[in-house]
């Protein structure tokens, strides 16, 4: 079986924590990482801060194989996340010449002494080229540093998946059946002390279906062995039929 | 001034950590918390498991006046999030015979044995009760547990809230304009430092108008002092129009 690889993201985000902009890096983040094999563990979300920054990004990049940071490399004044986390490493934040010169091109006389800041990174950290003509993010030891703007940061995300080590995607099912999530619970339990190299997660709903509520579970069932998450799946299915719920 | 009062949340969810559930808890608090003046400062997001947890939620409790989960809390046997923090704060789970009662009334005949671990709660902690049947969340120490479910979140969230200490809420403009960051990065920096009691964030976006890619800024002055922050709206819409900008 290959190694376990495992992921943290650091979201540097403001405008998240005061609610003004839902974060939607996240669960971009979390699905191609999912689609490539890397186990996400945990995510942080904190304060445009350059010691908060840096205890979030230092505490996850000890943990796990990967840290992906969000948010904080724009051209103004409280862009800090590359300032933070060059410290955080004991590095220099340097302005790299090639990436400046494809900031002139790109702006041309657009260009303003600020925008040159995009072209500053930690000292030693790897530049991760993409095709478009603005900034670029970059991978310092094993910490990606990429935009917070959903565009901007899923084309350096792109550019990045492909140095990455990855890991063995999970088989996935899904169970979905008019029942509610109690009703289920007992004998989902020991159907998990069954199938114990799959996990099951159960996640219940409520829906209106013509004006009237009607409440529903959807049994995800996950694991690194195909065959057993068939076979758990069947079991599901079963057992939801055996209760009395019909299947959607 | 009134004192400070500050939040963490942690998020227990395997789902959002695979991609699966995208989460709208996060937004919902963090607006709610603006509304009342409580800073929200951190989230973390963990998975289902039950040190993951407890060290998540010991060390917010520490740093913060407040923590609120979510997630976790149902009938199933991946339900973990009482146990776990229990465990954290080295106390017994007890079953809770007010809520038991209410749950019996709730359930009727569709009760089920596991239906009543929704009545199980850390001994010590205090119960939320709101005007729904189904199960409250709680709060030990300076820590409330709430569902996963949004629809349950909410309901749990503003029965808890008259019960909180609250800050003095910030006053925030926005100014948004078609301009790019880059071009008002250098000026804003200025304005920061003359508008020392407030702070300025900027987030770039770009929009389709007609077939034609235009870029803007939306620029957030926020702070205690209200005087200060309309003062600071009017110095950015004036920066704004000097570099050619337009209001938008």
């Amino acid at each position: 079986m290959a190694e376990k690889v495992t992921a943290g993201i650091v979201v540097i985000g403001n405008e998240v924590l005061s609610g003004r902009t839902a974060d939607v890096n996240i669960p971009f983040i979390a699905r191609r990482l999912t689609d490539v094999g890397i186990e996400l563990r945990e995510v942080r979300v904190v304060q445009d801060d350059e010691a908060a920054i840096a205890e979030a990004v230092l505490a996850l990049a000890g943990k796990f194989t990967y840290v992906f940071t969000t948010g904080g490399i724009g051209p103004t004044h409280d862009d800090i996340t590359m300032a933070a986390i060059a410290k955080a490493f004991g590095v220099r934040v340097v302005r790299d010449p090639v990436v400046e010169d494809r900031l002139r091109g790109y702006y041309g006389n657009r260009l303003v002494p600020a925008s040159l800041r995009m072209a500053d990174f930690p000292e030693g950290a790897r530049v991760i080229y993409h095709d478009q003509g603005w900034a670029p993010g970059c991978m310092i030891e094993n910490v990606a540093i990429l935009a917070g703007s959903p565009v901007h940061m899923q084309v350096m995300f792109e550019a990045l998946i492909p140095l990455l080590q990855q890991g063995t995607p999970l088989h996935t099912k899904t169970i979905d059946a008019w029942l509610s999530e109690s009703r289920l619970a007992d004998d989902l339990r020991l159907l998990q002390t069954r199938f114990e190299t799959v996990e099951l997660g159960s996640y219940p709903y409520k829906s209106d279906v013509g004006g009237e509520a009607k409440f529903g579970t959807a049994v995800v069932i996950r694991g690194e062995d195909g065959k057993a998450v068939e076979d758990a799946a069947a079991a599901v299915s079963a057992m939801v039929v055996e209760l009395g719920g019909v299947l959607r």
